[in-house]
C-alpha cells in the first residue's frame, strides 16, 4: 500500500487496525559509471514496497534527497545540509504522529544519512512528541544490513562489492529499472578504497565515483535475488519493531 | 530524461549542451473521497516527464512533501513548515547551480506551495548565488496555469471542476496511475466553497476534503487529454524560459 | 486609533468590544526618480489610518522593512531575508493573539512581501495558535487590489501607471507627505517592462528604478482621490473580514 | 533627512559626502496609565530626526518593535524574541553596509533592547562584514544616557522619574505628540520598584505598569526641554562616532 | 558540590532541600602575554566552586567557550556566535528547570558574554518556562562586580588593572593554576586603551592582546586575596538571590 | 598541553610546528548509582590529556554537555538538542580552522553524541571550510573503541561491563577523581538491557540508570589500566590521523 496512491478514507481505515508505516529515505548522488544517480532512493523504495505488499503496510513517499555533500563534485548530485535534513525528518514524524502512526520505520538507502537520521530521531524523542497520546517509536534501518543480504553480497561479489556504487546496489536498482541497465567497462576493475572527506577530495581520490567496487558485475538477475533477500530481512526486522 | 535514472557522466554530457532542469514539486495531502493523497505530486511529475521527453530535458526527483498544514486534520496528509520547505528549495537550487544548471524550473502541483516557493526564490536571489559563474534564473509555474489546460478544464467540467480535489487533477492522476481509479459517489455532488484557514476549520467546512468540486466526473480519458494540454502549455512556457 | 498612541488601558477597553486590528506592512526601497524610498510603507500606513478612523479600529505600528532584495542595487534600499520577515510576522501575530486580537489584517504595500506574508500566515496556522482560546483568523490584502482603486488607476493613468514606482503609489505617498513632492523629468516617459530577478539584473534592466510607469504624472490631487478610493475598498474588505 | 522621504538618487548624492546613518530602535509596550504604548519608539525617532536635521544626517525608518517580553501581560504590548530581533538588526546593517554606510548608529529607546543590540553588533563583527570594502563601525546609544538629559531628569523629577514609564520619557513623547497628552491620576503617586522578570510576575509586581515613577508630573514643556537636551547629547556623541 | 562529580541520586537528595545552582560561564580567548587563554573560564569556575563549598550549593560544568569574536585574530581564541551561545544557554536552563532547579545563577567571567547572556535570559522568560511548575528565576553576575573585589583591585593595581588581560584576572587564574605562572616583561608597561570592534581591528590596536593593563603585576598571593574577596561578594549576592 | 593554560604566543609557536588539536567531547548525564554525572566528559578529557602530554599536542577545553535527551528523567542530566550541538561543533571547528589547525580530532566519551558529531562533520565539509587555505580534516573517535581497551574491558568485566554506566567508564572516571569513588551495592547485580528511546521510557526500563552493567566491579586500579590502554589506542589513532 502506497500512501500517495491511497485516499484519506483508506488511510483512516488502515489506522483502525495498524499504526506502523515505512518511510524510505535515500539520496540523489553519483553512483559511478554504470550506477544510477537515484540508486540510494530506488533501493529502499523498492524494498519498502515489497515489504509493504507482503505485510499490508503503508509506505510513505520516498525522501529522495539526502546528505550527499561528499559527492557534490560529480554532476547531478544533490544534497541537503544535515541541519535541514534533520528538520525534514522531524516534520515527517510530526505529520505522521498527528494521525496516530506510532511506529515509524525509516528504511535507509544511504550511509551518509545515518548520522543525521540518528540526530533527528533524538531530536524527536527530546521534544516529547506522542502519537495521538500514545508513546512514539522510531527506527532507522539500512536495506542492506540484514543477514540474508550480507550473505548474498558476500557470495555474489566478495570483496568486489565495495563501499560506494557497490555491485549489489547497482544490481538492485537495475532490477527495479531494467530499462536503465548500462553496459560500461570499469578501469581499474576494482576501484580504490580510502577515507571519505569533502567533495573535491572525494573526486580526486575516486575519479569515477566508485569506492572499492566493481559494479560491472551487477545484473538484473542478481538484483532480483538481492530484492528477495532484502525484503525478507527487512520484513522480519519491521515485524519485530511493530509487533 | 530523469536525473535519478541517469549516471553522472550522462549528466556531465547533458550540461555540455543544456543548462535547464525541471523540478516537480507537489504535496502529500488528502484529495477527497476518490482522489489520491499524492495527487499534487503525481500531476507535476507526470507532466514534467512528458515535457522532459519532448524537449530532451532533465527532470529532477519530485519534492513530494509540500506545505499542507490546512489538510492535516485528514489522515495521511503530511506537511513541512513553510520555513523548512524554503530551506529545502534553496538547497535544491544550490546543489543544481553548483553543477552549472542556470535555468531551474519548478513545476508545481499545489496551490499551498506557491507562497513558499516565491519566498524561496527570493531568498536565493538575495544570496547572490550564481551557477558556475553565470547568472541564475529560477521560475515557478503551476501545471494547470496554461491556456490549453484552463480551456479544457472549463470545457470538461465548468464550475464543477472546483478548487481542491478538482475533477481535472483527479483525472490527470488517474491517467498516471490507472490502477488507482476509485469509484466513489459524492454527496453533495458539488462540494461547498469558502475560505481556507487552519486544519481543524478546514475539516469542519469541507468534511470530505473537497472544495467546490465534483471529482466523480473524472476519468482516465479526460486525464489523457489534460496531460496533452498540460505538456503543451508547460513545454511552451519552459522553452521561453530557457531559450 | 493608533496602537502606539494609546495607553494599555485604552487597548484593554477596546478589546472589550472589538478584536480586529490592522497591521500595515511595507518596504524601504527605491521608487524611481521622484518616488520616495518609503512609498510602500507610507501608502498602507496612510490608508490603514483612514480605515482605522472611519471604523474605530486599532492600527499597529507599520512594519517598514520588507522583502526588497531585487532593489538592493539602488542606494537606500533595505531588505530582510524572506525567512527573517516570516519570523517577524509570526511573532507580531503571536504578540497580538496573546491579548485576544483574533482578526489580524495585514494591509500590504509591496508586491515583494506577498509570498512571504502568505508563508508566514501558513506558518501561524500550522502552529495551531489561538487568540485567547478563540480561533485566529489572518488576512493579507494589498491597498491597491480593490475595485475602486483599480478603476481609478485605469482612469487616471491607463497603462502609464506601470508596475513599480507607479504613478498612483507616488501620488498617494505625496498626498501623505506633500512636502516631499519632487519635480523630476522622466526619460523615457514610460519606463521599460520585463521580468524581475536579482538586484544587479534589476538595475541593468531598469536603470532609474521604474518599471513600466510614468510617475511624473503623479500629483497630490490624484493622491487624494486614490486615498478615498483605497479607504473605501479596504474598509469594505476589512468589515467583511471582522464581521 | 529621512531615508523614507528621500529618493534613491538623493541617497546616492548623500553617500558621496557622508557615510553615517542613524537607526532609531524602540519598542511597542505598555507605559503605564498615561504613557503611550509607542513611547520607546517615539522618543528615539524624535531625537534622531532632530539630530538628523542639525547635522544633515540620514535617519532610517524606526525599528518599532523590540524585545518586550516582560510587558506582554499588558494589552497592546508587542515583542520579538531576542533571537529574531538579532536577525533583524543584522540584516538592517547588511542592507546599509551594501550601499557604503560604514558608521551605523542605533539610537535606542528601550532598556530591554540593549542586550540584544549588543549581541547583534557582535554577530555582525564576527561575520567580517565590510561596507563597500571599508571597515564597518556600529554603535548603540540610549537617547537618555547623555549628561544633559541625566542632569535635566534629576532637576525636573529627582527620584520620581523612576525606571519604567518614567516622567521624562512620557514628557518627551507628549512633546512629539501633544494631541496624545492624557490626564490620569496616579495611585500610589510613585510606583513601586523591584526586579524585572517574566511577564506575569511583572504585572503582579507593577499592576499599572509603572516602575518607580510618577509620570503625572510629565508635561509638554518639560518634554521640549528634554528634547533639546537629548538632541545636544546625541549630536555630540554621534559626531564623535563619525568624525 | 560539583554536578559532574555527583551521582543522580545525590542530586535528587539535594533537590529535596535546595533548588539553586551556579553555572560558571567564561571564554577561551587570548589574555595577553602572560595570561592564560582560559582565564575567563578559570576565574568564575574557581569562584563558583568556592561559593559552592561554603554554601553547599551545586555547581554545574563550566560553559568554557563564550562570545569572543573580537579576539579571533589571536591564535587559540575560540568563539560561538551570539545566536548559538544564546541557544546553548537556553537549553542549559531548560535542562536544569526540568529537574526543578528554579534559581539558576550564571557566574560570568567575560564581558563579551554579558549581552548574549541577557538576551538568553529574556528568551527564556519570553518562553514562559517554569521549573517543575514553579516560577523560574535567572540571574547573571560577573565575578568581579562586587564591592570587595572592586576595592581590592583598586588597592592592588589602581588604573594598571586595565580592561582586558587585567592584572587581577591573571592573578586569580594563577592562584587557581600556580603551575601556569608565566614571567613575561610587558612593553609598554601599561597597554593602550580604546574601543573594541572586530577582530582585525582589535589586534591592530592592541598588538599583544592587553587593553589598559599591566598584568606583570599579577601574583599568586594577590590571586588568593582576590579569590577570598570574590567568594565573599558572590556568596552574598547568591544568597540574596536564592533566599 | 592544554589550550586553556597556554598563552596565545605559546599557541602561535605551537602552530609553527604542528596543526593538530584534540577536542574532548562528553556529556553531563546520570551514570547509575555509583557513576559520576560527568563520567562521559571526564573520561575523554583524561585520555586526551594523556595523549596530549605524550605527543606534545594541544588539547582544547572539553565540550561537557552533549546530546543526552534519553537521560533527562534522572536529576542532574543536561542536554543540548542535536541541532544546537551541531552548531556548537561547527563553530568550534571554524574557530580552530581560522588559526590554521587543520587536523581536528574529537575524542568522544558518549554514544549519544556520535550521530550529531557525524552530522556536524558533514556540515563542515559541506561548507567548504579550509584551515588557513589548507584542506581541513576532521575525525571523531570514542575513547573506548581501540583494540587495547576492548580487550581489557573483556578481560576485566566480560559481559558485566554493560552498555551504560559501564564498569570500565566508572573505573576510568574514578582513576581521574579518586575522591569521588562511591561504594554502592547494585540490585540486581547486572542491570537489564533493551532499546533506548525517550527519557520517560528510559527510566521505566532502567530504573537506576544502568544498562547491562555491574559498575560495583569498578576500581581505581582497573581505571588506571584502562587509562593506559586508552592512551595507547588513541595515541596510535591520532598519530595516524595527523601523520
Amino acid at each position: 500500500m502506497q500512501l500517495q496512491q491511497s485516499t484519506w478514507q483508506e488511510v483512516e481505515a488502515y489506522l483502525a487496525g495498524s499504526s506502523g508505516i515505512i518511510v524510505p529515505i535515500g539520496s540523489t548522488e553519483q553512483h559511478g559509471p554504470n550506477g544510477l544517480i537515484g540508486t540510494d532512493a530506488i533501493c529502499p523504495e523498492t524494498v519498502a514496497r515489497g515489504v509493504g505488499e507482503e505485510t499490508a503496510t503503508l509506505v510513505a513517499p520516498t525522501l529522495s534527497i539526502g546528505m550527499s555533500q561528499h559527492h557534490m563534485a560529480f554532476p547531478g548530485s544533490m544534497t541537503l545540509k544535515p541541519s535541514t535534513l534533520l528538520l525534514v525528518i522531524v516534520e515527517v514524524v510530526e505529520s505522521l504522529a498527528r494521525h496516530g502512526f506510532d511506529r515509524i520505520y525509516f528504511l535507509n538507502g544511504h550511509g551518509g544519512n545515518i548520522a543525521t537520521l540518528g540526530a533527528a530521531i533524538n531530536e524527536v524523542y527530546a521534544s516529547g512528541l506522542e502519537a495521538a497520546d500514545r508513546p512514539l517509536r522510531l527506527r532507522q534501518r539500512n536495506w542492506w544490513s540484514g543477514e540474508k543480504v550480507r550473505k548474498l553480497q558476500q557470495k555474489l561479489y566478495g570483496r568486489a562489492d565495495g563501499a560506494h556504487a557497490t555491485a549489489s546496489e547497482v544490481a538492485l536498482s537495475w532490477f527495479a529499472h531494467p530499462d536503465s541497465v548500462k553496459d560500461v567497462e570499469m578501469s581499474p576493475k576494482i576501484a580504490p578504497m580510502g577515507p571519505i572527506r569533502d567533495a573535491e577530495d572525494f573526486r580526486r581520490s575516486f575519479p569515477d565515483g566508485r569506492m572499492g567496487s566493481d559494479p560491472s558485475l551487477a545484473s538484473v538477475e542478481a538484483g532480483s535475488d538481492l530484492y528477495d533477500a532484502a525484503v525478507g530481512d527487512v520484513r522480519r526486522d519491521f515485524e519485530a519493531f511493530v509487533g
